[in-house]
């Protein structure tokens, strides 16, 4: 699959972010994290060593932060007032995003359901970012 | 007056904001930046030296990105759904804040003003940050 | 009493803190995340379960360093020979404050009371601060 | 495109990692970054303001260092002997993308075509990428 | 001998590093590092207080993460391909010596023995960068 | 020389510093960004492509902030009061080093002279750090 989408859009893989502000934005950054995040919660239930367990969980924090970041980012420098209007739900959406990869979320638990629960909030937003570039 | 501060509520002159969550939270931390990125814009106007300048608005950069982080923390860490409902305009003022320090304010700007704009944004979130507090 | 400090003087809530120099200090930065490292502390008494506590060690470790960064800042930054002429404890009042907030201190303790002396030490560097802005 | 990606495998676009190990490595993190500095090229080239070639110049120093980190992380991190011994081109192919992205390269550099360069030394490790991860 | 080292040569005992380039390198760097997490790994057997652990864990994480960025450093910067080619045992040395860094190393063990099969790299490595400064 | 130097202490070279602590101090590591600060200045000088400056004056902004925090560790860290009665000049000692690191030296100045002072400044501090590991 991978290679199909090479061989269909071959510069348009890479998307992202910086505050020039660059113009190349990407919400895989923030997923590509919490997927990181979703397989330490998995190392973590699988292994009780407890020096394991210290690294992992340190990590996980990392992680988890970085989600924060590029998830704050695409709220605050890609997104514009239009988009809110036509997306009420996004200020809400990217709030829930954010908390869910915070205290209350995959840095205060090694659930991998909760992990889970983020990789959902951030496909929706996902979702909604690749409409935008559409249009 | 400080000293005034001090002897009239001693315990309360600090507060924050780790994602343990330690609890303690304070706009004043982005305040303080945003002072702090208004003085460089103020600095850089007075001085045309392009050594003095460069370091200017690398510093600007980095200081105008802590009141975005700031800012991030405050709106995913400390207000919870109770406060977006009782402020509905929060979200708008978090988003229009943290835009006020990226590319298109304090980050790509050398004016004073925008630097004040920031200021006075911040100012109406630590309005309602403090009356969040007092309830 | 926020509000009331904010009346007296609305403009001098925020001080800091940049290398341009930006000529904006205050002791508050490095009390808020002492603050944090104290409130760090008691959810760490209050609290069995590894996991968390994994993550306060790591959280406190992290704010502990910020307490010495800020310190170092108002040593380096800030104070000038006269200012250490004048208050000829100083050094060793920087000097033991960012010891209380390393191996010897908050970093490697999780009690309470460290993080109380630490906080004490802050509040003697933050009077003399503020006397010397006074004069 | 992007839609029919997610179509085709909606759970496929995120790889990437951490050093616990996670296991999730994906040449897309590099490569988001590379697009980063080539558009910050073209910006630069755009615009003579000095104050904006200032900002331009710091931010792609940034994002030049990300590159590198990113592919140091896949050297050293995802590929194994075996693929060192498939593939005997590797070690140098690492070596010369992440010279590209310092002094001799996009950090020394503002001509897009530099940038260019880069992009498609990403593009060879990345194809050698997914041929590892499908066999 | 230190003091006997520095009368010899008292110009050459600091050699680095950044990607100006200052054209300033130094082995030791990593090697300081690589030390520290020695040192981590025999008080982290001496002592079994929890705490005292995870900070251990915690520190060494960071240590060995600044080892493998030294060795990366002097991989892509110093290093050029005539190097390389007198060398051709080099690039596997500086993946091998990365790798004991890393998870499969000193982040993921805590064993002695494992810090001082890291040092033993970096010292084959620094021993081609000292002969290749002299030719 | 450096080979004699091995050749008589092989396993001392290597000298650090972390907060666990390891007890392992260097004042190298303050004195290679010193000398990679001097290096940059001399660049500087030698090169008036103003892109090539911007880059000069942000490398020597972060170089010159690590030679600050090396300092700031031995003096937090390694020294103790001991030392400082013995050595009644050590706190000035450091505090001139750092603001010799700062905006009123190598941060602020081009001058290959200011960072000439420093390195003598270091030298100066790491002259008596070796005795005090004699002692």
């Amino acid at each position: 699959m991978r290679l199909l989408t090479r061989l269909l859009a071959p510069k348009s893989v890479a998307h992202a972010h910086c505050d020039l502000p660059c113009g190349v934005y990407d919400p895989a950054q923030a997923m590509i994290e919490a997927q990181s995040v979703k397989a330490i919660a998995e190392k973590y239930a699988a292994n009780e060593d407890p020096a394991f367990r210290a690294r992992a969980i340190l990590i996980k924090e990392q992680r988890s932060e970085l989600v924060k970041h590029h998830l704050w980012v695409l709220w605050t420098d890609y997104f514009k007032p239009p988009h809110f209007e036509k997306y009420p739900q996004l200020h809400t959406l990217f709030n829930e995003a954010t908390k869910l990869a915070g205290a209350g979320g995959t840095k205060g638990s090694v659930d991998v359901e909760t992990a889970d629960k983020l990789l959902a909030k951030i496909e929706e937003i996902s979702k909604i970012f690749w409409e935008t570039k559409q249009s």
